[in-house]
């Protein structure tokens, strides 16, 4: 078996920064975890905060700490600096080679997929995002990694794409029509629901938007770690 | 434009785990640092030290310290706590968007490259692994980002290639035949310079190898973000 990450994010129309921060840290029992945050409000500001909390989220699972107590211990931390006026979402995605699962942490009222060869899972119920209040407790949801899963995690952007224009995103069903008739990659996967997200904002998105694709298929070739990232420098000509 | 950065990594012939370390960060004044070490000898107390290694490189970082003064704190940190005993590599590649260059931080003996269309610049000048005495200093080069640069960094694994054969790896050749009649990607050039050395190896590779490369080139198309990660899952079955 392999676990293929993905991931496509896009900032804000005109904003040179995005309110969204990912990262992805090795966790010291064997496996990674990827850590997706978006702070309320969009540039500077919005961007200080989800760094501040992705940076106390992977500092504590790089020492070892379960997700859930991260992701509760990152809500304390926020709450105490801000006094529950800055709000800020967080995933966690997590290949824990340790327990042979895969562990999706969420405090984020966005729903995420969880995706088999047979039916699409939507998982939506009441999540709180960090900051809010003391003794904010995420979501958990552990699923054993078998061939087939695919996992996709987002944040708000991609709820609200289209609103601005009357239509919404339906991600169910774009997700329904790529799973039908082909076997995309995750990247394709991530990149499709970005594109249609952004094309349903007249190619100007209202928010920052990442969407995180997990997909777990069957060992292709050889025991080479992998990856590779595309940056696109705004700022610089040519 | 857009940077391009590949990494390709496998483990030491028969071990579960590898003593090299590799973690992306984002840069607080805009930018991504990639952070690459190597802990002495393999296996489980390797891993230890080069994660305590890029931990703390990349907190400083996140929090705004400069690459050489992150370099020379883990060092001390690496001294302080294993009293000279253990050493370790690093790497830093840095896409500073605040100056606009590549800036390369590295405390490791083995070479890097710096091509160019027109020429493969190897860069050897002596420098130090962190650890091994008070005062270790970082060798730094800092380039401008421009269209067609080729940075290649890489861990010892990779020099030693082919050495239990007799055939040692030559990197620069390799890099050579590439370049010249073709415009690889960067997990192209990364893929490439891995599968070779792993050949030498008779498929048993001696050693972790990681082997980073990025490249400048001219944007192409949208203004999307990407990041993928390939996971091959050894312990678990299928």
């Amino acid at each position: 078996m392999e676990v293929q990450i993905a991931v496509a994010k896009v900032n804000k129309y005109a904003t040179s920064e995005s309110g969204d921060t990912l990262e992805v840290v090795e966790r010291p029992n064997g496996g990674l975890s990827v850590v997706l945050a978006d702070g309320q409000t969009s540039g500077r500001g919005a961007k200080a905060v989800s760094q501040m909390v992705v940076r106390k989220v992977i500092g504590l699972l790089a020492e070892g700490v379960r997700d859930g107590a991260a992701a509760r211990a990152a809500s304390d931390a926020l709450f105490t600096d801000k006094k529950g006026k800055v709000i800020c979402t967080l995933n966690i995605a997590s290949i824990d080679l340790h327990s042979g699962t895969i562990v999706l942490t969420r405090n984020n009222p966005s729903p995420m997929f969880i995706c088999r060869p047979t039916k699409i899972d939507r998982i939506d119920g009441e999540s709180i995002p960090l900051g809010i209040s003391r003794d904010v407790r995420p979501s958990i949801t552990e699923i054993a990694i078998e061939v087939g899963l695919i996992i996709v995690v987002y944040t708000d952007g991609l709820v609200h794409a289209g609103e601005r224009r009357g239509q919404p995103m339906n991600t169910a069903q774009t997700l329904h029509s790529m799973m039908e008739d082909q076997d995309p990659t995750s990247q394709e996967i991530a990149d499709t629901l970005l594109a249609h997200a952004v094309n349903l904002d007249d190619n100007r998105p209202a928010d920052d938007i990442s969407v995180l694709v997990l997909k777990v298929a069957p060992r292709n070739g050889d025991n080479v770690r992998r990856m590779s990232v595309r940056l696109p420098l705004e700022g610089l000509k040519v």
